[in-house]
């Protein structure tokens, strides 16, 4: 193999597939970063066998030659040191070179490094997926769908399907859940699937945050291809390959309440501010838990003790009070999640009970939403 | 204790005097901050008992008013709790209250806190400083004069002098030195004492370091009071307080050698980022060593060599080699930090050998000086 390449281009690719890499693997090639160079262009991959990134470098984009190809073939090299070299290289192009033995050639202007590679062919392979039902998403729609669901999933092993998002495909509509059974996150949307296929899997969070990391802001369509146990998401010259979670996602359906006994209207950023300082002083104390209550005249007070510390109390009006009376304490940290994914300038806020679990969504926008199990204080 | 004051002077000296509060003290009132309030403005003090921080806030400053008080006072608060308390209050004032007990109230629009303070009385006195002999550096050169050698001084606590900056006043000169026995940093500069008193003293490099980051980017002359056991740094609206280290600081100038039989003229630029990329694959080797060589015709070479991962070669021309051939191995980490700190396009290094230590220098500039051990490799 030996090619040369504008060492952005390449500095890119890597950055890329360096987010499946990972240095505590079992498999030891996996600390690697396979790339192999036909007439085509440059193609790099970086796997931790969850997830699984291939990136792709053509001869050329847009009139502009980005490879010079001058013998293919293909190497592995150890991922740290291969980007930190090619990162820190003097010029804007690099030529590689892998000699005998897959003792690989990095070269920039006077510098010239010398690595011990290993054969590609022992490189795991990716899995193969059949591209029979493909359906597209926007990449800025994608983003905001992880955005809005995957902060909820569990970090504890003890339920592991709790710790991907569950993805409903059906009659046009995909419906992403997320919940650590403390509380549940939910948004739905449109999508064109072309077919009347329906799916109905559990993505690692883990793989939905690595992927959100790699795509661009833009609203290029990305195609999805979900299998039994793999999905694929394909955006321009970028693979993405992700495991699924097997086992059977809880039917969150009953969870969300159906009436409600108290309704509030919020100002989003008021409600966060005040949030987030009242959980100041809570916490050090029990489980970082708040208070609020309504008071008169369409007012609430957010408030939180820590007997060694001091006291917080604050005032908010409320666009719209409607129903019971409620005192009611939760987690901060829960509350200032959901509201940070909200989007919309007020929110509001349906209560069934001081026990009940809370829905939380914009005004006018059913398409999210936010639930919240309370804490026992009272 | 009662008084409003503007919100962004009083986040801005909280977070001065932070930088003196440790949440590690043997202390507890430490972890607090002290605040004074009386007709002039308030003062805030924050200490870890090595170093003690005040800020004052003048009422006035520039026709504006800052602060308005009502009663004289003071009081003790959380640091931790008043600082984050304070950064996410909702309007541009902060009324502050302490009632009985020392209960402190922090009210900004809808939103009030109440802490649990202090009595102040119980706070430990700052030393008190004749302040007998003055000399004043302007702020940006007594940060560069930091800068230049407080990198050098020993993380290690088994000769604990050498985790300090000798400071050594004389005849109109003060001359910084730090050392941690592998490398020396020496930056002299001219300043105006106004006595012939003279001084040599050891300020321990932490406390350099908190005073660097809190002095702000200016010429205003900072004051500098020397005595026995304490140093005290004087800028606006600022005092800051450390202790000095007790004991001898080593005679280094006997290290620093007088003669040369290699000499180097290198980019300064150039010759940081060969030797950045050698280091690249010498940071698993042996303790991060590369190794330069003189070849003919002005060139020397950077290499680096770790057998299980690779080796890299770098030519580099140098503008002026001079003397006998040389082959030397030394820190990478050590040559960058040098090189980092040296102003100047271009830099000497003079070498006696390559088992001495040598030293870098900008071309045409004695007053700052960085010499390195090697490492024995040959």
């Amino acid at each position: 193999m030996k090619f040369t390449i504008q060492r952005d281009n390449l500095v890119q690719s890597i950055q890329d597939v360096m987010k499946a890499v990972s240095s505590r693997t079992t498999i030891p090639i996996l600390t690697g970063i396979k790339m192999i160079a036909n007439e085509e262009g440059v193609t790099l991959t970086g796997s931790d066998s969850d997830i699984s990134i291939e990136s792709y470098i053509p001869v050329e984009e847009e009139d502009q030659q980005i490879v010079d190809v001058q013998q293919s073939g293909g190497v592995v090299l150890q991922a740290k040191f291969f980007s930190e070299i090619v990162k820190k290289l003097p010029l804007d192009t690099v030529e590689i070179e892998v000699m005998g033995q897959y003792q690989t050639v990095i070269r920039s202007g006077k510098a010239e490094f010398n690595l011990n590679g290993l054969d590609p062919a022992e490189y795991p392979h990716l899995p193969t997926i059949e591209e029979e039902n493909v359906f597209k998403v926007p990449t800025d729609l994608l983003k905001t769908l992880i955005r809005q669901t995957v902060f909820a999933v569990s970090t504890s092993e003890t339920r592991p399907i709790l710790t991907g998002v569950n993805w409903k495909v059906e009659h046009d509509e995909l419906n992403c859940i997320a919940t650590d059974s403390h509380r549940l996150a939910m948004r739905k949307a449109k999508i064109e699937l072309g077919s009347d296929a329906s799916y109905n899997v559990v993505i690692p969070g883990k793989s939905l945050n690595e992927l959100s990391k790699i795509l661009d802001d833009n609203n290029e369509l990305v195609e999805i291809v979900i299998t039994e146990n793999q999905v694929l998401f394909k955006a321009k010259h970028l693979l993405f390959f992700s495991r699924l979670l097997e086992g059977n996602y809880p039917d969150t359906s009953r969870l969300i309440p159906t009436e409600k006994k108290t309704e509030l209207e919020l100002v989003t950023k008021d409600f966060l501010q005040a949030i987030d300082r009242a959980s100041l002083l809570a916490r050090e104390g029990r489980n970082n838990v708040v208070k609020l209550s309504t008071l008169e005249a369409g007012t609430i007070e957010v408030s939180s003790n820590s007997p060694e510390i001091g006291k917080v109390v604050e005032e908010i009006q409320s666009g719209k009070v409607e129903g019971e009376e409620l005192k009611i304490s939760f987690s901060a940290k829960y509350m200032m999640d959901a509201l940070k994914v909200l989007e919309g300038p007020e929110i509001s806020v349906q209560f069934t009970g001081a026990m009940r679990p809370f829905v939380i969504r914009p005004v006018n926008d059913d398409t999210i939403l936010q639930l919240i199990l309370p804490v026992r204080t009272y």
